[in-house]
């Protein structure tokens, strides 16, 4: 992995043209992956406009993978031209240490999907590093963590944000955020949060067995590598205590009622086995239900839709819904994800944000605002 | 216009339990109308929230009519039970002095419709207020105000936040902001701004003529009290602007090709002929061109709906446009607003926020959500 040239910028301020007032952040991206690698990509090319458009200086200080770092300190004389970078072995503490520096604000960004990784926020927090991240172990994982990640945020004055997690580039947890600061009250949030159910639901039309739809899928590169892992809800679930624990509801992953679409034998197979019974052909045990429940959706005039659902009581599930032909999820588009809200306020008619909510592009520009939202909150110097 | 008598704080710091560090944020409120009653209410409702979760102190130290104004200042005695309130003659200017105060940052919020208002904004950010508006008047006025504004925000560290401007509490222009400002290229913005029309347009299937759909949204407020003035498509045309100019097209009213459904005959009466006319029976000049119009769009299979649009060269258009049937517009719901962007990063499907787009509550909601982006950017102190 090589960090594009020309986003490596130096640590040390540099001579301005103008009087504008500029404010600095310092910024370490960890996990280049494809959304981390998307978003340096998008961090280098925004650069000069944020600098003249927004008097915003982003400076990347550092990239760690899961084995190695490098730092902008160890590059002083960096050929930008020649690419020449140098790597040292990863250690996440040093590089925290490392993007913190002596003075200024700085942000970690996390985009990998890492335990290890999420098990720092609370400290770094507490050390007054921002963390910006989509990586949703955090948002969804054990409470303890998450109640550790808030108390650090509530007590000093570094940010956590995970916009991203939800929906990718989408505005559902901020949006969320700004009906319950200003004192709304929310009365239910239901969602179809995985683009891949979303296409294979709209596609299942009993044409053909559902099997044949998610190998389509699985072929196109539209699912996770062993595709159980979006038929199993969990990452749907993961998306739903997010939002739940931004609406004050501290739920974890084993309170939400979960429908797998896989069945047991199927489960029980290795990814490699699965793969190789799903090119075969027909999975009768995951295409023989859904076509029944397909039928008896369509008897009853309705269309059949992945839907999380969070209502007044807390209650969290995701399942397949036979859903009327007039509601929103039933016409949406494709591989969409689209959220609704309903509070006192969004009550007749709900607030609804939709659109694709996955992706590296979209999902690194979820991360981007995010930064910039923090970079916002920085006192300008002039 | 009474202040909600415990929406009064004094001006100097209170003792507080806890070490969370605390925002201050000072408060001016221009225009205690609809829309200003309702955001003193929920200023007032939250206060208590806002000040433990978030450990922010909103503070009001004014409120302000056209005629006359109360100042905190002025009553450091209030019994908050009787709500006794002093007011004096307004002046804008000493208005602005108070609520800026010696020191701390404060913010006007213009809940008025007033040029004169917003004539001042650029002022007032030069001496580091900051603004935040639901009045469209400066995002679609004249060019030279509205550049005045940007300057004055570009050269100082204030901020001008009008959300509320564009559908009210819908996250429209800070999602555009982020799409721009992340580094995307906005491809085009289709919407459809107006409740109203949206409602008249979805309500009017040939049943009856447009004129009695026109008396009923009359007679239950769905309309300006002039329903004319919704039929012109001027206020959906400077929603038009205000996104126009976010997304950094100079654009001017005079530049937006508005299409009116006021034909010239009904244009040139009284408000009050015009009201004696609809309430008299159905309006040929306007019904039987709609008729027409649907009849011609049914035929192809579509539907007519109000649309706002500005394309990739900046050609802003309002006007009545026939939709497929699977456009997302044809089956919005009832009064709902729905905004629809496409960029680079969105070009397949667009992202799409929807909801209701106007209202007091939701459009206060909006403006609250604007100081509170302000007030996070304030420096906490311990
Ligand atoms: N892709 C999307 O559309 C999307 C949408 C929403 C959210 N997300 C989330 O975004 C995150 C990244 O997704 P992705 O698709 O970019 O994944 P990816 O391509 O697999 O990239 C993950 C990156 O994280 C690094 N990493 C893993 N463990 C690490 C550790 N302990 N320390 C430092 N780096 C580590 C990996 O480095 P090595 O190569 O060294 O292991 C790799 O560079 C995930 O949390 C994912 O759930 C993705
Ligand atoms: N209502 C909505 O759903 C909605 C939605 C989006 C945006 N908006 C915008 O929000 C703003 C307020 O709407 P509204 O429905 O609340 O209007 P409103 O009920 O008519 O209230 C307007 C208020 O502004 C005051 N005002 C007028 N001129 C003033 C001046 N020169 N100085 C100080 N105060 C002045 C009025 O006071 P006096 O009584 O003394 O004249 C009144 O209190 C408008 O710009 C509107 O376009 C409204």
């Amino acid at each position: 992995m090589d960090i594009p040239a020309s986003s490596v910028e130096p640590s040390r301020p540099r001579p301005r043209t103008a009087a504008l007032p500029t404010r600095t952040l310092a910024l370490g991206v960890i996990g280049p992956g494809r959304v981390g690698g998307a978003l340096l990509e998008q961090l280098r090319a925004a650069r000069t406009r944020l600098a003249t458009q927004l008097g915003l200086a982003l400076e990347l200080r550092g990239v760690a993978t899961r084995h190695r770092m490098w730092l902008d300190c160890d590059d002083p004389q960096l050929d930008r031209r020649a690419g020449a970078q140098t790597w040292r072995p990863a250690s996440l503490d040093a590089f925290a240490a490392h993007v913190r520096g002596l003075d200024g604000p700085a942000v970690l960004v996390d985009c990998s999907a890492s335990e290890a990784v999420a098990d720092r926020y609370a400290d770094w927090l507490c050390t007054g590093l921002h963390v910006v991240t989509p990586n949703k172990l955090a948002g969804s994982g054990p409470l303890p963590r998450w109640q550790a990640i808030r108390a650090a945020v509530a007590a000093g004055s570094s940010r956590w944000r995970h916009e991203a997690t939800v929906c990718a580039g989408l505005p559902v947890i901020q949006t969320l955020r700004d009906l319950l600061d200003t004192g709304d009250t929310l009365h239910a949030i239901d969602g179809m949060l995985s683009g891949t159910l979303a296409w294979l639901c709209s596609r299942h039309d009993g044409a053909q067995p559902f099997s044949m739809l998610l190998r389509e899928a699985h072929a196109q590169g539209y699912t996770e590598p062993d595709p159980r892992e979006d038929l199993s809800g969990t990452d749907v679930a993961r998306k739903l205590v997010i939002l739940a624990r931004e609406a004050g509801w501290s739920l974890s992953l084993e309170d939400v009622e979960v429908e797998s679409l896989v069945p047991p034998a199927l489960a029980a197979l290795s990814t490699d086995a699965f793969l190789d019974r799903l090119g075969q052909g027909g999975l009768a045990g995951l295409d023989i239900p859904l076509a029944e429940r397909l039928a008896r959706a369509r008897a009853a005039g309705c269309r059949l839709r992945h839907v999380a659902s969070l209502d007044t009581h807390g209650r969290a599930r995701v399942r397949l819904e036979a859903l009327p032909a007039h509601h929103p999820f039933a016409h949406s588009r494709l591989t969409d994800n689209i959220v609704q809200l309903r509070s006192a306020r969004y009550c007749d008619n709900p607030l609804i944000v939709q659109g694709p909510g996955a992706g590296p592009q979209v999902t690194a520009a979820g991360v981007f605002a995010d930064v910039l939202r923090i970079a916002e909150a920085q006192e300008a110097r002039a």
